[in-house]
């Protein structure tokens, strides 16, 4: 158990197949022995983030921790949901990426916009990744929020996956329908920068499919629209 | 126009009647006169955020900002929705109270239960304010968001407003229907502490005429499921 009584779960990107033998990481070994105060002979959970969850039998628990694949389950997410956002203002994106994360959504796509770019997205990305990778033991999900390097709008409306419902934050849109999540392919929602989408990309991203909706009854700051749209999905599951 | 080129709206609690004459406070005087760099002779909007919306004729323009008002307008919320939240882990109840701003909550009420009580909330109260202030402006809002002293469950259980639903965030629970954010009376939604509500706390809820629901195919944390209940209710308007 994790100290606040919950079932820890430890994120191994690199799970070993059924009876294995797994030698864990400094931070693991301690998470494990110190915080959770894991006993050889317990049980742990852990993942890969890509779908694998394992169980753990702990061999050994000290300094160095030593545990044994005994079972292996795979877990195919039912829904997907990327959400293409622009720059927010200041540090704003850290929670974003924490709480987008937390609401299972599969893929952080940081998109850069006529009005404004992702300043410091390359140097972020190593904090983001820690968040995304709390947020999944803290929910407890198999997969991983997967994060992007910024790419132009263009460039990201032209590679999306096909099928699935894709929503384009605007207060001017229309209401956002009950069931319009939908339940095949990947959801995606786009969310302007600060500054907000020029007209030109506006309509670039209906000709993409977008449908605008509106997400409350008066402007959100870039990343509540974000983290709304985000919800709203999450709600629908 | 504020710098970003959205149209300024300034928050003035004691708004004088149709044809009087206010004396901005050196804040919002510095606001109009260096940050949006107005001149006499324009018009700005203000709020009281009890629904009062004014539009301001400038008068003086300079270290004291004079204006009078040239229309009032009275708006009622078309829908209120009341937050009860339990204590988040460290300061991740500052963002937690402008996220809920900007969503429209009407009411933050911070609720003592039985495995977590409020700490800080009492020296926050003067920064959530602050923050609340800020989102209004930000959203365009005519209704502040109101900040409630921590109270214990029960006794804020005992004293919400009839009619309207409550939801009671809960991993265990049903899926958020399409329609159930209803459109009469206050809404309240309730999330418990980070480490949870107490079975008892919980079936006090629902005699209290809460529903149990799910707000994503996972545990969320505190403030993550607060702001899931605040944004899935705004998705509705």
């Amino acid at each position: 158990l994790a100290p606040d009584g919950t079932p820890a779960l430890l994120y191994l990107p690199t799970l070993a197949e059924h009876g294995a033998r797994l030698t864990l990481a400094p931070a693991d070994s301690h998470y494990v022995s110190r915080v959770c105060r894991a006993r050889a002979g317990e049980r742990l959970e852990a993942t890969d983030g890509c779908g694998a969850r394992t169980t753990l039998l702990l061999v050994e628990v000290g300094e160095v921790v030593v545990a044994e694949v005994i079972s292996v389950v795979r877990e195919e997410p039912e829904r997907r949901c990327w959400l293409l956002c622009g720059a927010p203002e200041g540090e704003r994106a850290d929670w974003l990426v924490e709480k987008l994360a937390e609401l299972g959504v599969a893929r952080f796509v940081p998109v850069d916009c006529a009005r404004a770019r992702w300043r410091r997205a390359s140097g972020r990305k190593g904090r983001w990744e820690r968040l995304a990778v709390a947020a999944l033991r803290q929910s407890r999900r198999s997969h991983l929020m997967a994060i992007e390097e910024p790419a132009p709008l263009s460039q990201v409306l032209a590679g999306l996956p096909a099928g699935g419902p894709r929503w384009l934050a605007d207060a001017a849109g229309g209401r956002l329908g009950p069931g319009s999540a939908g339940t095949g392919g990947v959801s995606v929602g786009l969310v302007g920068p600060a500054e907000g989408l020029s007209e030109g990309e506006k309509a670039a991203a209906v000709d993409a499919g977008f449908t605008a909706v509106r997400l409350a009854g008066a402007r959100l700051r870039c990343e509540t629209a974000a983290l709304a749209v985000a919800a709203w999905w999450a709600g629908q599951g």
